[in-house]
């Protein structure tokens, strides 16, 4: 390369000053000897449930009745060892900050616990294909845009953002730290939908495009209800402790009961509302209150202001851009 | 690991129990001898073509006059065997889930007729290179904070979600299954923008910015249309036969004419709703009929309810997060 | 395969007529002799600044005092080479895109220039870190649902989006063309954040949920600005000169001073509209002129209309999808 080797050797004194500021600020670092879990086997854990819930569609082809025992075997076989150790690490970290633990003591307990709660939740696994099963339903019965059972399997980002929601709720019910979060972040990265691995949601859930959707830790969601994009189920203030801090874990999000529809670009605040069985609310709508049951709330028609023609001063109003 | 490996002993009996599953729910597996088209393929046939459409910005470097043609040649060829494939096990798989076949008979004539799309769709790429050049030309045209054509082509994710829509709507045009979804709700992960292969979409199309933009099934858009952030052509009402199915296939969506502008975050809905020609749609604005060309609609002011501090009850009211 | 080996010999003929369309067609192919940046090179380049910036959380486990002035003085030669390899392609494309450049000609003299930007930007590590921390502490005072700091580093999209937007900023402020915003670009890919490299972002940043948020080219952001989902800092006109091309470099986007509070879906635009220090923008808000500081700006509650049933002619209305 045509670069001078002698400017190179500043790089070790910036190396110096890189790393002194690994001892003087250690907020963003984690140095120490115990390991941390690994966000690409947290990823490698969803893929691998993936080909267990919902399989033939995936990575594995050729499976049939004659070889899908060894199929799942090998896999849960895998999902174990994986599950185990990134719990176990979980645990211990999440003590570690807490104050609860020194530095790498008692890995072989964390381990263990680890092993116990992988196990509860691989258990799970046929109730989570019976869920998911709905909410294929749910997708196949509420979008006139869908072929089939297969397509929405294949590719609806709404599946997959509850598929992982599902998985990540299950880990979090089971008191497993950071993982649940991780899982979710993924699948945010991936299809645009936000839901906190703390939201309880009922079977036949549909979310239909989805970018832009926030569904918050305390949401409590019943069963048959359907989504779409943009839509935010929120919390309507934070409250503090008399140190300012913000209090933690108190129901701050909407419970939505059997049969909603919620329209796109929605938004919902408010621990205490309730927006009541077979409601609709429709597009852009904002509430803070509870909505009775069998209600329909849309906006009023914002009035519009519309010229036959493009003059200049609608066009300087009209025409931002970033 | 420190794990207990009798524990390990009950993973068997999971085993079994998830694999009883598949029998008695089998819509969510795909159990058989004949394969699916493989999502990671049709991933890798969007990433050939466009180094094809695109040559020397991406993969492949060094790329000139004298060793281009072997470039795209060879690109062409594996592009015509991947196709081929995909193709066939696509109609296979949907005359198989319509009742129209029954498992993996006729494979060869899935293939053959896969043969033949692919080469036709193959045939289409100088006319897609055309449509997309003219894409690029509106992107550099409309967007103020461009340096050049060639940023345009490095990362613009309207020009990525475009570039699949494009590809993925004349195989569905082809009536080739599946795929065409598969391809679309790839690019929707990668840039927020859902395109559904079946919207027709005229030349010089630009998206700025994109993330939460739909544009539904049956949308039919003119040439030089801008869009931005948010915006969602929709259906306004879903109909259903007298089973009460969804009806699908019928105009559902808007039409939008040549030279519109629609800002971000404006919804519009209607499958007999057309945005005339060289109108401009503002920022958040609702439309469910028609208007008329040379128009200009944009929102009245809402009323700001301003303070000049920030009081505890407005506080409150404001103060929402999630 | 059962395909027909007959109908590939149309392959040649076509690759032939797709590489004419090269040589008739050039603005959207780059064929030459000197490579462009490459985009795998650049992601590589950000996960490796990750891997400072976040020592411990990423790739490389085990890292502790002993051993990690080994693996940052490794990152920081391999990013030193790649840096000055991929500023310097940048560079060379840019002056041969403005026309300032025969194509290949000093190839070295831009290597050289590349390099002694790379050490420029390899000495901003430190302050990087410092400012980055600060993004950290402000995730974690923002947000109730979240357990720790450690959480943020793993999986926060709004840090994801942040520290790519931080480091884009100091390349493009040493004069780097194209490849801060490829870097942003992939961020927006990432996170669904939008953040031009050029906006100027001040200490304590925090963007929640962050799906659909888009700030400009020009914004200017004071400290301790928390920012929620699908908000827009955006431009309100853009002007053309005498020929109608877009004028470009402007300040086209809004300053928001410090310790602003902007809600989701809120709309502000313009390169003179200021928010004042210590302001909360509700939800939803639509803002092109200036506002003091401390200052509450909150929608009039919309009218809703509410039925206490679902009526068909209601449903009708509220019933859009897409």
């Amino acid at each position: 390369m045509a670069s001078d080797f002698r400017l190179k050797e500043q790089l070790p004194a910036l190396t110096q000053r890189i790393v002194s500021t690994y001892t003087r600020d250690d907020r963003i670092n984690h140095l120490g000897h115990c390991p941390l879990p690994k966000y690409e086997i947290v990823v490698s854990i969803l893929e691998d449930l993936k080909d267990i819930l919902y399989p033939g569609f995936r990575r594995r082809e050729g499976l049939h009745i004659g070889n899908v025992t060894y199929h799942v075997g090998n896999l849960i076989d895998s999902l174990h060892d994986k599950l185990t150790t990134q719990i176990g690490r979980a645990l211990h970290h999440d003590d570690r900050v807490r104050g609860r633990s020194s530095d790498c003591e008692n890995q072989i307990d964390y381990e263990a616990k680890g092993q116990s709660i992988a196990i509860a939740f691989l258990e799970l696994i046929p109730q989570l294909r019976r869920m998911l099963a709905s909410d294929v339903e749910a997708a196949y019965d509420g979008d006139p845009a869908v072929s089939g059972r297969d397509e929405i399997i294949f590719c609806y980002p709404g599946l997959e953002a509850i598929t992982v929601q599902r998985i990540a709720h299950q880990l979090r019910r089971l008191g497993v730290p950071f993982i649940p979060r991780m899982m979710t972040e993924w699948a945010h990265q991936m299809t645009g939908i936000d839901i906190h691995p703390g939201a309880s949601i009922g079977e036949y859930f549909f979310i239909d495009h989805g970018t832009g959707v926030v569904i918050g830790e305390t949401c409590e969601i019943g069963s048959r209800v359907k989504i779409y994009q943009g839509v935010t189920l929120g919390a309507l203030s934070f409250p503090t402790d008399s140190d300012g801090q913000l209090i933690r874990g108190q129901k701050r999000h909407p419970t939505i009961e059997d049969r909603v529809v919620i329209y796109a670009n929605a938004t919902i605040l408010g621990g205490k509302t309730v927006i009541g069985h077979d409601s609709v609310i429709g597009s852009s709508v904002w509430i803070t209150s509870t909505v009775a049951s069998h209600t329909t709330v849309v906006l009023e028609k914002p009035n519009l202001r519309v010229r036959g023609s493009v003059p200049d001063e609608l066009r300087a109003e009209a025409n931002y851009q970033i």
